[in-house]
């Protein structure tokens, strides 16, 4: 049975790591405030004291961290991910981070003998507690057949799109960058009928039963219509993903006056004290 | 069995009307263009010659009209509905118009003794053709339960919204202002994925399989990969919608930036040569 | 020496017939609120009970009115100017409206054998008080000619566009979707260079020693930077004018991204209390 | 007489550095490709083979640099200037970067003993030629000084905004931003106008008699109606510009609506193939 490290224990990596445990693998966790392993480890887990800890006692070491500058720190920094890496060990970036991060990551991976998969995922806490995520993976395949039985404890999908690393992660800023204009236009529609004297729950029931619905409107239509914001995705990173896809777009030349409309809302969003919400707190800007 | 008449025979019209004469009611016809009465004659409806000809024989006349403007001429107009619209009589504007114009309308049709709906449909082509169109109706709420044969002919799920004219087209600008910036920002996100090596399939899998699944996505995406576009709704349709729903917020003081970055694309498009061809066409400037 | 007659005393309006008065024509002034005819008529002007009377006792005729609606109604109306225009009385409307207002009011000033020109003004409050504003005109040349007195009295510098009504309304909403689109870029980068520690004059001298250098940032800028907004041009009359540009923009399928953005920011800041603050109080919606 | 050092000889660089010359200086230049250094040298400049011979030689060097990353291996690669920067030395970076290359590679060069400021300018090639730039400086205040008689011989101007390496660059961001806003604005509006049946001199004339006229859009504007855009500012700087400035507005939690809008239209233009084409060259994606 192999075991498997796992890095950053947010909202999400906390669901993963324990759908991981209860699938009976050995887990070694870690995360930068040590205090959030206590669950994890008293679900049978144990703990290192350092990322390079975590992937040298691992056949294969997750890591699901907030933003490209978190994922760099535990790779390159000290006590980090590449000092633990010896030959024909696994690293899987879960994380959504950019383009370069991913590519820069892989590279050095593979210069100490690693294995590399950037396989961010598509999917926020309820789907990452239930182990029903998907996951985005490129980079090495023969790793990415090896990981299965862990993506399988934690997703319910995983994609292969191809070797080169930070496909995966493109993948992720695609799906994200459309999520975040959708929501956006939610907002908007729900705002604009709720001013023009309709029923918020009229108005949810008619898209639930057109072209466009979906699941993300019907439950996070119902929250902006209780007004209550729970984190299942924050808001903070949901701005970060609509900036990263952005970044994308200037960088592969692809113009994308939704997509930034909405990024610039979510940026009002996160300055004006919802960074910490759920990303549908956004419809406070608007209503 | 109640008689009913039709006005406007376009691409959803046509498909309407046909499903009332199926449903065995009998049913008359109009059509500025008197030509594309034929099929629905062959299928057993009788042809009027003018508007007014249409509601004097019905007891309730629904109309399928492109915009504002037609929708008052039919109405207004020589030989137009309130010409033939005689005590009890319904009439059922099914277009997508503005507030105004629905408000209008319905004064108008009161005053001479007659019963008014704004009924305007979601839904396009083949919902239209299968039965399946959903009916967001306000107005006369016996005229709506009257007219329930009819609607179940035509459609799969009709909502009442209230007393006041304008309350349907009001609902029915929320969900298309959505389903415009939905549309633009997957084109925005499939035409940065395509440049990015990533798999147009491969996109839409992914997004099949996530929180934001929706079957336009699925059918429109599949659509832009294979770069035809039949008109199932014209971009022209979606162009004059979008402006609508922005002109709504005007009046009601709503912000839209998504919705107003979408509608400028729309702009461009329509003015670009792509009027004609299906909404989803819109692709066509990104990618 | 002819006589004027000007309906409408607003900011401008009261402005504008006061340099008339003090250039030594005779007056006839008209306002729905009659009270603020009183200090016009302290200066020597008459006052009308109506437009019609206005127009009936004046060669030429000026409307400096809020929106379409009221210059519709001045002009359609009972006791409206239509009403006392006979022949070869001129009318001019120097409000600022949509191209359809300008064209119906001066098809109908020419069918009761008057004369129209569309001529309003590009310029605010200190102008109209120095006399220093801009006319737009188009529609009847001679009419232009005849009007270059009062014209003079009242502006700077006034430029004939052409025999179709609506010209010059089309370059007012030109200018001013240049204007608003500006005035929102100013708003945007003063905002985030204060975030970023720099020194608000700072940023006013550097913009004023360079090729974008202009006297609106100079004067809204030190507004801006002393929050404090007398109202010179009420935010709601260019949150207007911009709708009308980008209507203007969809009549002729010209995609405006830049003032779309602009216009969502100005209905925002409408709706959100700012309505009769000057336009830029636009400022407190960004810092 | 104080030496300089001249690195990156684009349209900006060459001409700037020729002031130098042609104002007596001793100027040693440097460029990435060396034939571009031959004007200056016939003009009397010696050659540097690296960046760190041009430092080593000089009492302040200059950079003129494309982007970031060109500024980063300038400073930092192999032969780069933090090499050739001993005790006491000056390096001026007129560049414009981002904010955390100027205080990185502020950081670099002052724990190499030496003295640094970032001193961004703002105007374009004319300017340049004319010795009437604008500088944005902030770094060492004694640098600042000691450079004076060079910086006067390039521009007009030149403002000291603190000691904090980086808020020359912030101001930069701040007026290109504001600047690229208002070009966009002006392609709209004279694309509007001319669809519209104005005449563009007409346009331009309204514009320079009005608040909102300025030196940009009356070349700019001149540039446009003739279709000519010979590069005095590459659309592609100025796209980088508009990233730049919204990244910073990511930093700092500024929304900049109408800065994004216009971000992804010069970003459609860059990828249209109008890149090295005047930046006013985005009037063709309008028209």
């Amino acid at each position: 049975m192999p075991r498997y490290g796992f890095l950053g224990l947010g909202i999400m990596g906390s669901a993963m790591a324990a759908n991981l445990v209860r699938a009976g693998f050995g887990v070694t966790v870690w995360n930068r405030t040590p205090e959030k392993c206590a669950p994890l480890v008293a679900l049978g887990a144990k703990q290192a004291a350092t990322p390079r800890d975590a992937a040298a006692h691992s056949e294969i070491t997750f890591a699901m961290l907030a933003d490209p500058a978190a994922a760099r720190q535990v790779c390159f920094g000290p006590y980090g991910v590449l000092q633990g890496l010896d030959e024909g060990r696994g690293y899987v970036d879960v994380s959504t981070v950019d383009d370069a991060t991913a590519r820069d990551v892989g590279a050095a991976v593979r210069e100490c003998g690693g294995r590399f998969l950037d396989a961010p995922v598509s999917g926020t806490k309820k789907p990452a507690e239930d182990g029903a995520l998907v996951f985005l993976a490129s980079g090495d395949r023969r790793l990415f057949d090896e990981a299965a039985p862990a993506l399988d404890a934690m997703g319910k999908k995983s994609f292969y799109l191809g070797e080169t690393p930070g496909q995966g992660t493109r993948m992720k800023l695609v799906i994200n960058s459309i999520m975040g204009s959708m929501l956006t236009a939610l907002c908007e529609g729900l705002s604009l009928g709720l001013k023009g004297g309709l029923e918020g729950s009229d108005m949810l029931e008619v898209l639930a039963s057109g072209a466009v619905a979906n699941p993300m409107f019907s439950i996070k239509g119902a929250m902006m219509l209780r007004d209550e914001f729970p984190a299942s995705f924050p808001l903070r990173h949901m701005q970060k993903d609509m900036h990263l896809a952005l970044g994308l777009g200037n960088d592969l030349g692809q113009a994308m006056p939704c997509a930034a409309a909405a990024g610039e809302a979510f940026k009002k969003a996160r300055a004006g004290g919802l960074a910490d919400e759920d990303f549908s707190a956004l419809f406070r800007l608007f209503r």
